[in-house]
């Protein structure tokens, strides 16, 4: 373990939160490996030459933060999170890569249906023409962060089934990869289904994103209805005073 | 009322969908002011030459959409509806009365009182100094839209009770308007406090938004805390392909 950390006689905050900040930061920059158990609040307390009162609140601290899942028994785990940037289109598999967590997906399923009419709508079809229809769970080495739907024209994606992980990727084989996305943010509570597909009780708080994905045509080619475990995601967006 | 509507024999989409669509439109654009009541399903039945269940199948996918209040006995009113960009820092007060609905706050308490310990970290504070804590709901027409707990350093805000219904506007007055800010979205469950504040059951899902707003210099001023209905805030994001 490198995790170094000097109290602050003169820092403002009380020393469980400036180990708790310390800690977040270091977990943040990526520095426990996700799979990694951190140190238990007794190595960290004797190593830190810290009161174990102190070394709980901090890990209750991040505990409540969404930072750390404590495991019955075995110890504190880094949890899953993924931040993503409201002004880029990033890769779900290359963020969570980079903070060391393994990303996969669990197909539910790919098929051709009938575009339904809101389907249609955004994505300009005419009556009787067909979608593929991407199904997935998207997962973070065994935890489900979020289970996506995505819709588009057959004639942009003739073969669903040749989408391998990531579907961005395979668009840009295709030369049809969006560049530019609009995206709608809502909070739902998860339905019986939806709490089974992201194992959360029913009734939870979720994140529900519409996304449609234009061409540099201006052209609509994707629709994706996004649930997301708000306890894993972190959205982010920065902003601007106009003028 | 102006609205015309014409059926598309060739369209893709059933009757219904292309009026609710046509509705929409007209709504988001603004062409109803947010005190009038649309027009019955009988009369749009009638003035449109079309079947009373098309009209009502329109009225329902609207008022699913959330774009629609129905009041029992007293027709359909337009929801308010305020579209936040997430790239920029907009006026909650100028965008509602563009839509052409009153905007308000009621405020709850202003005050001073120590900064909590997140609050010293987040705006960078020393033991013992004092935040400005602005607690309001805020309002369109007579509906709560959002609950925001504002807390500044007191010597950004020494007079919290001298801010009137725009906080940015009394901080723009004294010179220290925040220029960026970054925001964490996330979906939580009301809480039995947070519900009787919104108007919504216990356990509906709400955006809880968390802002930092920064001077040019860096300096951090502002940390608030937002919980928004979800039914009548749409977050919009754009996003790019980077490279």
């Amino acid at each position: 373990m490198t995790f170094q950390f000097k109290a602050d006689p003169d820092a403002a905050s009380p020393l469980y939160m400036q180990l708790a900040h310390k800690l977040a930061q270091a977990i943040r920059q990526g520095e426990y490996h996700a799979e990694e158990a951190l140190p238990s609040e007794r190595v960290l307390a004797e190593s830190l030459e810290l009161s174990r009162v102190t070394a709980r609140k901090a890990i209750d601290r991040l505990v409540e933060q969404g930072l750390i899942i404590r495991k019955r028994g075995s110890g504190n785990y880094i949890a899953p999170k993924l931040e993503q940037p409201l002004s880029r289109l990033t890769s779900f598999s290359e963020e969570l890569h980079q903070r060391g967590f393994k990303p996969s997906s669990r197909w539910l399923s790919r098929s051709f249906t009938p575009a339904a009419p809101d389907e249609q709508l955004s994505l300009g079809l005419g009556t009787g023409e067909r979608v593929a229809r991407l199904e997935r769970l998207r997962l973070a080495d065994s935890v489900v962060m979020n289970y996506e739907v995505t819709v588009m024209p057959e004639a942009v994606l003739p073969d669903p089934m040749a989408v391998q992980a990531s579907l961005y990727e395979h668009l840009a084989t295709l030369g049809v990869a969006p560049v530019r996305a609009l995206q709608h943010i809502r909070a739902i509570n998860a339905d019986a289904k939806l709490a089974g597909l992201l194992e959360v009780p029913v009734g939870q708080a979720v994140l529900f994103i519409t996304r449609v994905g234009y061409l540099e045509s201006g052209l609509a080619v994707e629709l994706t209805h996004s649930y997301c475990r708000s306890d894993y995601y972190d959205f982010v967006a920065e902003m601007r005073r106009e003028g």
